[in-house]
């Protein structure tokens, strides 16, 4: 499981994890606490680009699995991020036009590590996530993608609707999923193309769903109001796999 | 969030959670403890059909929220569960073929809820689990369902390979997912309707799917073994509505 071996506790720990470069995905810090070391961290996540959460000491002690926190607890990533030319040539390497998932700020790391394992069985070449906000590639996360992330890139960018762009260049058509777009049967989902996957309460961010070429809707028969997001990201995913396959 | 309603402390609570007719999904009971009151508790959860895991009182502790547990814990179900011809006379209320989600010892409450809400977008008329072992209705259930437990029936049933007997006579045919099946795109999957999906570990059980008339398979192009439970799920009931909206 690996999970706790990710979870670092206590000031000199987690600035020797800056300090030897380990990826930290989130760092959570005693509400008001000001002192030096503290502040040493701080900076170092700034630095990294580290999400920071303050919570009161009862959270910490809750959250603690050695009791000896000082007032600080980090999450480390243990994976390598690839960066997005890697998926590219993962693509060309393969001889096939990109198939690339872009999620816009997953949350939960059980969403984030399923959707990962579809990516990897839609053959899809990479995932690629924004660095804020977003859940990053935790324990729970590969664990929950059931060993995919050791085969499927996932890269980190600073501004998704800057990477859409970029990608257009290389020949990508994005689409996102969203209410109120066409239904999905209707669109041509060939060929090289971006999977855009919203946030579980938001959906897609307004500037990212601007860059997409098309808004692709899940027929929805029921009572209530979306799908699980990693359920909408398979039900898309294989709906493009379907057209791939014609 | 409604889920610590759902559990209940205690002996005497416990005994009078029965006596009051609540549905309780899964008890906890400490290893080795023979008095009375857990006897009877025990003779209870046997006539209920509950699913009783012996543990040792370390995870009672941790379980605990009360710290009151006195060697024993239960999970209650909000809800109430359906009946079989409940479901048919959902469809039949609407005046479409029957299409019905069976779910073969789904054990996690998080893939249970996902797939409930997926019942419920997909226009599915209900979801049929088997008694024992499986994941029953509880809070994280409902919670993950986003609210599709208000409105998508799910009934109980003893015998899932017996229940699928007795649906053959009303008219539905039977789909079970698994690998080395047909691909999914090839079948005719109009009409009435079973979807049937198994274990996340095991898939389907032998007897189960020796039952089913076709076994779909979900094209799997990457390096893994299987998709998530809910997401095979979400993808599987998708290709049903897609061929329902032909």
């Amino acid at each position: 499981m690996g999970y706790q071996e990710l979870t670092i506790e206590g000031r000199n720990a987690v600035i020797e994890a800056y300090r030897s470069g380990k990826p930290i995905d989130k760092i959570f810090i005693l509400d008001g606490c000001q002192d030096g070391p503290i502040m040493t961290i701080k900076r170092e996540a700034k630095k990294h680009d580290t999400l920071i959460k303050f919570v009161p000491k009862e959270r910490l002690d809750q959250m603690s699995e050695t009791g000896k926190h000082q007032g600080v607890i980090a999450y480390a990533a243990a994976y390598e991020y690839a960066e997005v030319e890697d998926i590219l040539q993962a693509a060309r390497d393969k001889n096939e036009p990109p198939f690339i998932f872009l999620l816009d700020n997953i949350e939960d790391p059980h969403n984030l590590g399923a959707i990962i394992r579809t990516a990897n069985l839609a053959g899809a070449h990479g995932v690629i996530i924004p660095k804020n906000r977003a859940a990053g590639l935790t324990a729970t996360v590969a664990r929950t993608s059931a060993g995919a992330l050791n085969y499927t890139p996932v890269a980190k960018v600073t501004n998704l609707a800057k990477t859409i762009e970029d990608l257009k260049k290389e020949g990508l058509w994005f689409v996102c999923a969203d209410m109120g777009g066409t239904t999905m049967y209707q669109l041509n989902l060939k060929g090289a193309i971006g999977l855009v996957i919203g946030n579980e309460g938001e959906g897609v961010g307004r500037l990212v769903k601007e860059k997409c070429d098309m808004v692709a809707s899940i027929p929805m028969k029921g009572d209530i109001d979306s799908l699980n997001a990693s359920v909408a990201a398979g039900v898309l995913a294989y709906e493009i796999v379907r057209q791939r396959m014609l």
